[in-house]
Parts: C-alpha cells; sequence; structure tokens
C-alpha cells in the first residue's frame, strides 16, 4: 500500500529484562511452571517495561464518538447515550469506572466526535467531527481529521509515558461502533460481512440483517479506494477508532505495553499493527469477546486472550477485567520468595 | 452405597437472593447480559450468601499432608518439602499468600498429618498420621482418622460461618498428593489410572509410568472395598483430602461458598459432592488445571471453570486467582448504576 502517512517506529521489547524475569521465574517457589500464563504474563511485562520485576502503572484511555451510520439503525441504543456515557465514566458508576477502582488504574476521557458531551465531566475534546460520516455513503472522517485523531492518540501515549505509567487500555464508547468495527476486520482480514457483523449490544434479528448490509454496502463503496491502513481508517472508521489507533501506535513508540479490549478498540489496534507489525509484541489480550469479529482479529493478530468471560460491553472492561489477572501476576512475580531464599528443597 | 457416617443437609441456595440479583443485573447500564460469566457469578455469590448485593468475605483454608504413597516415587520433590511449604505460607511469601493479600483474603492453616511440621507458624494441628498409610498396599487412613479428619473441615467451615465469612477456598500442600487425587477421581467417574494420571509438580515420563502403575495397583487393591464414599476417602484419600472434604461438607451446612481449586482440592470436595449432591449449587469452578483428572472431575460436576491460564500449582491458587473476578464481579454489582439511576436512556 501508499503510505499516506510517516508510521512511528516502535520500540523493541527489551528482551534481556524478559530473559531476566523468565529465569526468575524458573527459581520461585513452586514448580517450575506451574503458574502457567502468569507467568507469561510477567515476563511480557518485564520485556514492555525493561524492569525485571515491575510493578506496572495502567491507564484507562477511553475514546468516545457518535457515527454518522447510526442513521442506519444498526444500533439497539439511541445516539444520545454515547454522550451519557461518557458522562457516566466521569460519574463514577459505570462497569468501566468500577473495574479501573478495582484493579488501581487510571482513567482519562477523550471527546472523539460526541454529539452532545455531557457537562461537567472532566474530558478531552480533540476537535473531531460529531458525527463522522455516515459510511455506508461517505467516508467516515476527512484526510485532516484522520491525521488528527492519529496524532491526538500518539500524543495521549507521549504523555502517560512521560507520566511514568506502564501499560495502557484502550477503551471506547459509541453508539453503532461495532459497525464500523466489523468494516475495519473485514478490510484487514479479507473476511465478508457476514464473517464480521454481529449483534453488538443486542440487535434483533432484523438488526443484524440490517447491519450486515450496511458492511456489505461500505466494503463495495470503499474497497476499490483503500489505498493504505489510513485510507481503511478514514474511510471505514470513526474518532474513536482512529484515536485508539494512533493510542497503539504511541505505546509502541513511546515503549509503553497495551492490553487489548474487545472488538472495537481491538479493530483499532489491528490496524496500527497493520501500520507498524512490530506493534505486535507490545501487545496483550484481555479477553475474548463474544462479538465474532473479535475472533478474527484475535487470530489475525497472533494473540491468545486472557480470560473468556462472555463479555460484549466494550468500554475497555474486558481489558480492566484482564488486568486484575496481570496485577496479580506481577505481584507474583514480584513477592514471591526464591526456593534459596524460602530455604526449601527443590526437585 | 451403605452409608457410614450421617451426611449433614445443605442449606439450599436463596433463590429469592439469587432471582433479585440476575433483576438488579437487567437493569444495570450496560446492555443486557453483557457482562456475561461476571453477571452469572455475582448471581451465585447473591444467592449463596442471600443477600442481593453481596461484598463477600473470604478464607482460603490450606490443609497440608503427607503421604505414605510417596514412598512409591511417585513426586518429582522430596517429602520434607510438604513442612517447608506450609512454613513458606505462614512466612507470607509463597504464591497462595501473595494472591491472598492481592484478592483480600484471609489465609488459614491446617496440620492434617505434616512429618515435620515448621515451628514458629501459626497453624492448626487435627491430630491426623503423618505420614498417611501407603494407598498401594494399605487403605491411607483408619476409620477413626477419616471420621475425625471430616468433622475438623466441618468445624472448619462452622468457625468460618460464624466469623462472618461468606465463601471458602480449599487449598492443599502435600507432596505425592495428586496420586490420591487419581485415585479418588477414578473411583468416582469409572475411569482407569491411564485417563485420571498426570504428570503433577513435573514427574518425567518415569515418573509417570510409575505413578500409573501405583494408581493402577491401588484401585485393584481397594476396589472391592469402595462400599459408601466415606470408605473411598479413607482408603484411597489422605489427611488433606478428608479435612477438605469435610470443610466442603460444612460449606454446604453453614450456608457458605466454596471456589474449587485445582485437582486436589476439586476431588476432595467432589467426594463431598458424591456424598450430598446438592452441594454442587454452593460450588464455582474457580480455574481449569493441567492436570487431566481435573477436568474430568468438572465435567462429572457439572461445573464450568472462571478461568483457564495452565496452572497446576494447587495451594487454592486457581481459585484465589478466580477471586478477583469474582470480587470484581461483585463490585460491578454493587457499585454500577443503573439505568435509571443514571439517567441513561434505555435501548
Amino acid at each position: 500500500m501508499t503510505k499516506t502517512m510517516v508510521i512511528p517506529a516502535i520500540r523493541p521489547i527489551d528482551t534481556a529484562a524478559r530473559d531476566a524475569a523468565l529465569a526468575r521465574q524458573a527459581q520461585l517457589l513452586k514448580p517450575p511452571g506451574s503458574l502457567g500464563r502468569l507467568e507469561e504474563v510477567a515476563a511480557w511485562v518485564a520485556g514492555v517495561t525493561g524492569r525485571e520485576r515491575p510493578v506496572p502503572r495502567t491507564r484507562i484511555v477511553i475514546a468516545a464518538a457518535d457515527h454518522g451510520v447510526a442513521a442506519e439503525g444498526v444500533s439497539a441504543f439511541p445516539q444520545e447515550v454515547t454522550g451519557q456515557m461518557l458522562g457516566a465514566f466521569g460519574a463514577g458508576f459505570a462497569a468501566i469506572t468500577v473495574l479501573a477502582r478495582q484493579a488501581g488504574a487510571e482513567l482519562v476521557l477523550i471527546d472523539a466526535g460526541v454529539i452532545a458531551p455531557p457537562p461537567g465531566v472532566a474530558h478531552e475534546d480533540v476537535g473531531l467531527p460529531a458525527p463522522s460520516g455516515n459510511l455506508a455513503v461517505e467516508p467516515a472522517l476527512r484526510p485532516d481529521e484522520v491525521r488528527s485523531a492519529l496524532r491526538a492518540g500518539r500524543e495521549l501515549a507521549a504523555r502517560a509515558a512521560a507520566d511514568g505509567i506502564d501499560l495502557l487500555i484502550a477503551g471506547e464508547m459509541g453508539i453503532a461502533n461495532t459497525t464500523p468495527a466489523a468494516c475495519l476486520t473485514a478490510a484487514l482480514t479479507g473476511l465478508g460481512a457476514d464473517a464480521v457483523v454481529g449483534r453488538g449490544t443486542g440487535v434483533d434479528a432484523d438488526g443484524l440483517r440490517r447491519k450486515r448490509a450496511v458492511v456489505a454496502r461500505a466494503l463495495a463503496l470503499h474497497g476499490p479506494h483503500l489505498t493504505d491502513e489510513v485510507e481503511v481508517l478514514r474511510r471505514l472508521g470513526g474518532g474513536e477508532l482512529a484515536v485508539l489507533c494512533g493510542l497503539a501506535l504511541g505505546a509502541g513508540e513511546h515503549g509503553l505495553g497495551l492490553i487489548c479490549d474487545g472488538v472495537i478498540a481491538t479493530a483499532a489496534v489491528a490496524v496500527a499493527v497493520a501500520m507498524a507489525p512490530e506493534l505486535r509484541h507490545r501487545l496483550l489480550a484481555g479477553h475474548r469477546s463474544v462479538e465474532p469479529a473479535h475472533e478474527h482479529l484475535l487470530t489475525w493478530l497472533g494473540l491468545r486472550p486472557l480470560v473468556e468471560l462472555d463479555l460484549r460491553l466494550g468500554e475497555g472492561s474486558g481489558a480492566a477485567t484482564a488486568l486484575l489477572l496481570v496485577n496479580a501476576a506481577c505481584a507474583l512475580h514480584d513477592q514471591m520468595a526464591t526456593f534459596a531464599e524460602a530455604g526449601v528443597a527443590a526437585s
């Protein structure tokens, strides 16, 4: 593909720190390998942070946006819910805010094109159209808009790195946004509308048929013009998807790790991986959603999810749930004694 | 089977509290069902505790014991490790102690027949032989010993209930104890030695062959005498297995919930379910271990594990990892607003 943007260099994993962490795991007070994936996770965090015994600080960035394609009747919820949920995130009683507290993670809220952003809620407006264009009939974003969104995402990652954050979670909110996520999945994997479209927040059989038809229409309309990944994101994405794609690129650029959430956030991250394949090493798949496109994206990314709890909420909730296990993996890695320290006989 | 013991009555689940929790979940600020298994878990805790919005208190009971069958060379570790690990649990640097802190759970240590219990560690001796009999050539426990162990377990559950505990985790430590666990699994499910024997903490191919032969020998020796579940436990079990079986019965008797750990603890719990099938409703499967007998036990119990992380450590570590998710499920259930409270439009 022709490149319409300079892709940032991805910082390689610190293999020395990762190998030191693996060596430490082999000496901890347990049969070697008996903590299974929790050992792998601790070593991944070590590789990402460059510290042998990391106790990671995590920030959840939730980008919210409205979508012109909502006019096609592809969601079970009215469009005003996007702004209302941004308000609920600020007020602290939404799922992701509870999980953020539970996991000790910070929460940052981004208006990536919300029609009615809530008053009195601390969030950052990155200046994107509200709503985006209706991708069934036009590109979702203009060229300057997608570039600005990518830049905003990269800046959010840069700021996180400057603030001493180790891990990012990309969360999202946007009524109708499983439709652009399905379109991005189809464009990346080559799968058709039937394979990538699911019920989202819960559309009925009619809604599902409509959604499939909309995705098929969008792919037919934009397919001939998908000259590079930025064009994929611009035509078939949306404000929050573009910001989160930039956030993922920025995570790679500034040496952070990123825990993938559900189908929408993972679609945005997958576009970033298509741009910069080495980014994959800085990713951990938090969970496997019930939305069919998510499975296809995880396979395409070659990532095995940490938990599988039949979640389909978004907001970063699956990744934040996985973060509880990431924190536990790092606590075990840091706080367990070695056989020698404990004076216990090894096998 | 003939009953050699009076089985306690299992307190039924509070279906009104469970149904109220499910009704609350349907009103919380998310598409109905979108928190998947986390919704089911919150409703399970509600049914177990009889409270619509439970924030559960959890106690991990680790029973440790030595096994005569260790003489057959069925473990990768020397027998002295059982007592040393009991000391490590007391000192706070073993895996389960880290996970208990992470999940905010209490830890109680029981000497259920340890050859060399550590000095200076707070634990309770329930007066069982150290080691148990070698089940390859004799019953593991005498009739009075198995009864005393079951009683001790039930008393531990009674005390937990009196202390305001809602959930128990049955943890264990005992070099060689995947061998009795495999025997119990075979006796309950009717499967043969080849199906139920795995590598435990990591025996090599020779060790695996030896272990299979020992289990086959034990099943042939004791098979004709397995007149009831107490005899199964007595002949093919061991000290920690009998105490934990009693703990599970006591959890049912006193209205607590129990999160199942790996193959050994689950084998003990499964014997309790064979005695009192209604106990099943008070169980949650924490994780799926890589040990093959665990999968057979979970199938036999009809339980779907919450996480699958390739753990094979025991100590209650898989259940304590799952507890992080149980706590998160209950925090979501308790702290999220309803659509009405949040003033957000429902679908």
